[in-house]
């Protein structure tokens, strides 16, 4: 039996089990839900190991197991020179605020015109279960009793939450979870009949800038216009942060972005995309902006950006107060392209900021957290290629390529795992992921249990070159 | 006698009625002290008709008398052809609060070290009250009946409130305020060893400026980079008020600023000026900054500005939020010399952001109210000479120029009753007026009544010249 044949044959028990989870409420930002995590963990530990996993546990996270649960499963090769294939996932979900407005109880899963709605059927339940039919797909087309990559899974718990626990869990458990390649899959698609690939995650940098003057508020009838303002220096700092062509006037802003290459951008230009329509999702009558030279996906997904996110001091009040304020804040994001560091733009925003601090007035700058780093898969290296062959043999069609804007633990896995990510996703901007009456595409979703069928093919048959890109 | 001799002689009587005076709690800006402000106004009205001033009248402001009563008071010269002068006062006072920092109660004077400490002693009762200490000093040392020029008393009750009915009732009362000169007395001197006066009162405008974007906050990871952000176009807008030598943009915002005389700019320079001492006051441990070419003095005096009051938008609490915002906005307000416009500011305002409006926002510019004009006298007019010949010889010593930032219902004066103004004023910056332990130097006092009777006769001495410069 082939693999397209298997996954047809075993797709009412696939959607079976996979309602089964998502009817529990694994939410982990609610601490009343947290119960619910746990029992997402070992529901899916006993699910892997029922399809045959040799290794399906469930790792507990944070000091003392303070965090949530991740499932590790794995299914070694019968080959031990094979391939290393580590897939990322996770089991928790967004909660499900605003409960009036969903068509359907987010936890009692319905079926309705090939699609499932449940929260976490697309983010990222449905993701992570396809490769269970995947890889028993593969074995029933193979007759093998072992995948041709040693397959290992680690599903996270505390996604949704900002993985606060994920990157001490990858240092501590870093042998058992070496790998040649990263399979990413909580990403989606351009559109059911438009499949594309992403590859690459912005990464993210904030911080706060404090611009303090004289110690009260001062008359603007003694003193304006001889003393230095600190919203007229904030201004003229957050003003300067963008050059005439719209690109970030940091130090050394660019100088780790990796260029688009004219490969990736040819495909960006391939996609379907209307630009009006996006507009106007984004409120806006005129017309897109931006980094001079770059059309508005590259701009969004491959391009690095600095944006004022709130802005605020002095008199905010109803009517006019005639006063130079005592001080003015702002907060600022970043985000961010591969190979930037969180860190390295935020020590050239406060470099920025002393160079142009006005005399009289003090102005700090502190960064909101560690950051997230940018993430980046490059579109000619082995494993997307070879991931791009798997998903083009599923949906008998080209397959494009995307980047996404937003960022989860990505980069913290290729960074601690040392191997290359490739994102393999099925789902689509409108399965309203985040939102009430999320729902997956079942058709997507057993093409995502053929791509991985066939990727496990794919990566084999090119072991020899994934070292070396990696 | 001579004119010295006579204010000596009656200092007591006159400290004795100023007394009285200030102890009627005028507050113009408290509904539960308007009653006090009327009896202000008949006391004022009661004690010029007992010094002799043919006509002293309570004069009702407000449609239907809803403002509050205004005094005015007039003395005719015995010639016909004698200028006519108009002095400026007002008899209401600031608020008291906080009631628990004055070292003694505000509405019971007490003399301490040659000084009288009241609310009101300086801004603005002590200061009327010298006129009438004045024209009868005049009056002894010259044996006539009538001063030398026609004297008219206008003041006000309702300053300290923004004066909202005054500009109506100089209109409807036109007539009879006629006159060739206005004395404004409430404004300050540089030092007590130091007499100066006053050449001009900065003007006011004041405006909202309100950035709109898209609908709602959007995501920046998914629009950031790509669309106009509401604080970066706001930032632009109010980095780009000032070009780098500290100038407005504005277009045309200094076509009608009267330029600073060569021979002001050399009087403030000769005021003995502690710019460290003032920064210090301002807070600010830096340097004076402002526009180029100026001197701290003349960029707060004599030329025009533009202030950011207040801004906000987007995210402000703690913890960062990577959106762009749907909006921003910002207070400004901009301090004006003579002859520039309010409106017309506003005006300019308009156009400079209309011009600089990024494609996909929508900004507006709304006034804050109708502003207040900037008043001026040319130091080298008929009049500020002879009040500088009056003053120098009542204090002994030359007298230096000075301007103000403030500003109140001058240049309403000016241009309704069509005559210059010239400002005589004795009281201290350090006299605390709007504050607790409001004080005046009684010395000082009586040196304005001396002024006052010096400068009739000036003024009939240059008779025929006043009409050129008006």
């Amino acid at each position: 039996m082939d693999v397209r044949g298997y996954i047809e044959q075993n797709a009412p028990a696939f959607f079976g089990s996979l309602k089964q989870w998502l009817a529990i409420p694994s939410i982990s930002a609610d601490p009343a839900r947290h119960g619910d995590v746990r029992r997402s963990a070992q529901w899916l530990a006993g699910h892997l190991r029922e399809a045959g996993f040799p290794v399906a546990e469930v790792w507990e996270t944070g000091a003392g197991g303070s965090g949530l649960p991740a499932v590790f499963a794995e299914w070694p090769a019968a080959d031990p020179a094979a391939p290393v294939v580590l897939v990322y996932g996770h089991h928790d979900v967004q909660p499900v605020e605003p409960l009036a407005e969903w068509d359907s109880p987010p936890f009692e899963p319905a079926e309705r015109d090939g699609r499932l709605l449940a929260r976490g059927a697309s983010d990222d339940k449905g993701q992570v279960l396809f490769h269970a039919l995947g890889v028993l797909s593969s074995l029933a087309a193979s007759g093998a009793d072992a995948p041709p990559v040693t397959l290992k899974l680690l599903i996270e718990g505390e996604e949704e939450s900002g993985s606060p626990n994920f990157a001490a869990l990858l240092r501590s458990r870093r042998d058992q979870l070496r790998c040649d390649v990263i399979v990413i899959s909580d990403t989606s698609m351009w559109a059911a009949d438009v499949p594309s690939m992403c590859t690459g995650m912005r990464g993210l940098a904030d911080a706060q800038i404090d611009v303090r003057g004289p110690d009260q508020d001062l008359h603007s009838g003694s003193f304006g216009g001889a003393v230095p303002n600190p919203l007229h220096a904030l201004a003229g700092l957050l003003a300067g942060l963008h050059d005439g062509d719209g690109r970030v006037t940091l130090p050394g802003f660019y100088d780790k972005v990796a260029p688009v290459s004219a490969a990736e951008r040819e495909m960006f230009a391939r996609l379907p995309f209307d630009e009006k329509a996006w507009l106007a999702e984004a409120g806006n009558s005129g017309a897109a902006t931006g980094e001079a030279g770059f059309s508005t996906l590259e701009r969004i997904w491959a391009r690095p950006t600095a944006e004022i996110n709130g802005m605020w001091g002095g008199h905010t009040g109803p009517g006019g107060k005639t006063i130079v304020p005592r001080e003015a804040h702002a907060k600022l994001s970043f985000r961010l392209v591969a190979h930037q560091e969180p860190a390295e733009v935020i020590a050239a925003l406060r470099d920025y900021v002393a160079a142009h601090t006005p005399p009289g007035l003090e102005v700090t700058v502190t960064a909101g957290g560690p950051g997230t780093r940018p993430s980046f898969s490059p579109i000619d290296s082995t494993a997307v290629r070879a991931a791009r062959r798997a998903m083009e043999r599923a949906f008998g069609k080209e397959v494009l390529f995307t980047r996404e804007g937003g960022s989860g633990p990505e980069a913290d896995l290729a960074e601690i795992l040392g191997a290359p990510l490739v994102f393999v996703g099925v789902i689509l901007n409108d399965d309203r992921i985040h939102a009430p009456n999320e729902k997956a595409e079942m058709a997507l979703l057993l093409k995502g249990a053929e791509t991985a069928a066939y990727l496990w093919d794919e990566l084999a048959a090119v072991a020899g070159e994934l070292a070396g890109p990696r």
